[in-house]
């Protein structure tokens, strides 16, 4: 059984028991009715490490950043404008001894900060090794103008809010031992990007900060919602390819790209990584955080 | 660093961002106000293993119990009704292939249909090697009827919905080898129930349910918040005499508890368990999920 299926199933068994609920798994997030104008969206987010990132190559103050940025990012899809977040995070001992925390929440409250986000609960334990996150986050929608997956029509046009394949392109460099130093790197930059491997260098730097730093569209996720833009949408977490099998899979629809028109993210030949083929990583990476919708040609 | 300053740290933090928010980090439960009359209560619960529970003594369908329950329990300390509930769940490749999950969400499915409470959402993952579980559920109150651990006045009297320490003593259980089988248990209480040996193995059978199966006071809750009977109350997760320093803490007052009057659970006198201190157990042990609240002399 794979993780689709298990979900699949999930999602049915949960459907029978619905009531009051908008819409619940199977979309990015949770839609909950309140008695007034305004619908809950709610989404959870589990960072484990090992699996979800390294302790060696992930700064905490970027984990904290990417963990509210992912849970920031479905909200987006959802249409919605996040609100309130929950983080329920689990260190070891000897984790708890330094300031991982510190720094961690750091980079959580200036994401937090940079959208109006208040942090309004959640749960810390002990583990035995790993750390672990799970970042919630609540959103709001005018009643009925939250965006799905399913929404998408024959006809509609296919869109993305930047370029893709830089995370994936970063996550290679972080495993063939490249790093980012977060604090000096501007004055770096500067100096460095007049000469060609200076630009490489400043191109590798812009890849990893894709991996380790994604800025979710939280702003684009909201207009495209409050305006009724957008028919269906879906951050392209899991990569161009994946998140538009499962938008066409739940609209009903197929879909046509063409590869000229993928927009690549340029840092990737600009990097020159050995074997990295970018269109492929353009489709097929993921974590870039982008929001990829559809639109009915009339709105365009 | 003790995690009770971390957590006023965070709270601290958290409460300088706050707009929109009724209640924060610091009760059972965080309160969002929707633009209706009611108010969203939401609580998170981290669940991991060889922490919190450990594989070969806690099956996987009272794990999905008890994830649910410790939840239903702080929602039900808030005075709120649960509605909806998100749970993200981390689980080595190895217990992926088994029926774990199948049966962790019979559980889980069980309790929450018992309270009409749907599951609205979450995250699944894998992890390196143990399991993880965060519970998150949604509560509602009417707008302003949530009850705080801060609402305890001078004079006000002290009320637990259960007996306590039963929790504490099935851990001592569980640490020195027993376990339960839930499937055929009934049988054979019927028939062992009736000699003193009998009674003893009952005794220690339910002291192992209060550890392992633990009933949230979700009805108590609920009314005790809707007749606006409790001033103050919380869930004795940690045990009774670290639940009331939190209320008194929060409230700015004291309390006076005569030793004659604390409900102890009459089955660990039952199961005759070497070197348990009953009161102690009432005390400082905990996991018992019950309530403790105070209500005005006037209401009682």
């Amino acid at each position: 059984m794979t993780e689709f299926d298990f979900l699949a199933g999930v999602r049915a068994r949960a459907r029978r028991r619905a009531s009051g609920l908008v819409h619940g798994i199977g979309d990015d997030g949770a839609v909950v009715r309140s008695r007034s104008g305004r619908d809950t969206v709610i989404t959870a987010d589990l960072l484990v490490e090992d699996i979800d990132f390294r302790r060696a190559t992930m700064p905490p103050r970027l984990l904290g950043h990417k963990a509210l940025a992912v849970s920031l990012s479905d909200i987006a899809a959802m249409g919605a404008r996040p609100r309130w977040a929950l983080l329920s995070i689990g260190v070891p001992a000897s984790v708890w001894k330094t300031n991982f925390l510190d720094q961690f929440y750091e980079g959580f409250f200036a994401l937090a900060d940079a959208h109006g986000v208040v942090l309004a609960g959640g749960d810390v334990s002990r583990t035995p090794e790993r750390i672990v996150v799970d970042s919630i986050v609540l959103g709001e929608t005018m009643r009925g103008r939250e965006v799905l997956r399913s929404g998408a029509r024959a006809g509609d046009l296919i869109f993305v809010t930047g370029a893709l394949g830089g995370a994936a392109a970063g996550l290679e460099l972080l495993e063939s031992g490249a790093n980012v130093n977060v604090g000096g790197a501007r004055a770096t930059k500067k100096v460095s990007a007049q000469t060609p491997r200076g630009r490489r260098s400043d191109a590798r730097r812009q890849l990893l900060l894709r991996q380790l730093r994604p800025a979710p569209r939280v702003g684009w996720g909201r207009f495209l919602g409050e305006k009724r833009l957008a028919t269906a949408m879906i951050d392209v977490s899991d990569g161009l390819s994946s998140g538009l099998a499962h938008l066409c899979r739940e609209s009903g629809t197929g879909a046509r790209l063409e590869a000229s028109r993928i927009p690549v993210d340029a840092s990737i030949a600009r990097a020159r990584l050995d074997a990295a083929d970018p269109l492929a990583l353009a489709l097929d990476g993921g974590e870039d955080f982008e929001l990829l919708f559809t639109i009915s040609p009339r709105r365009v």
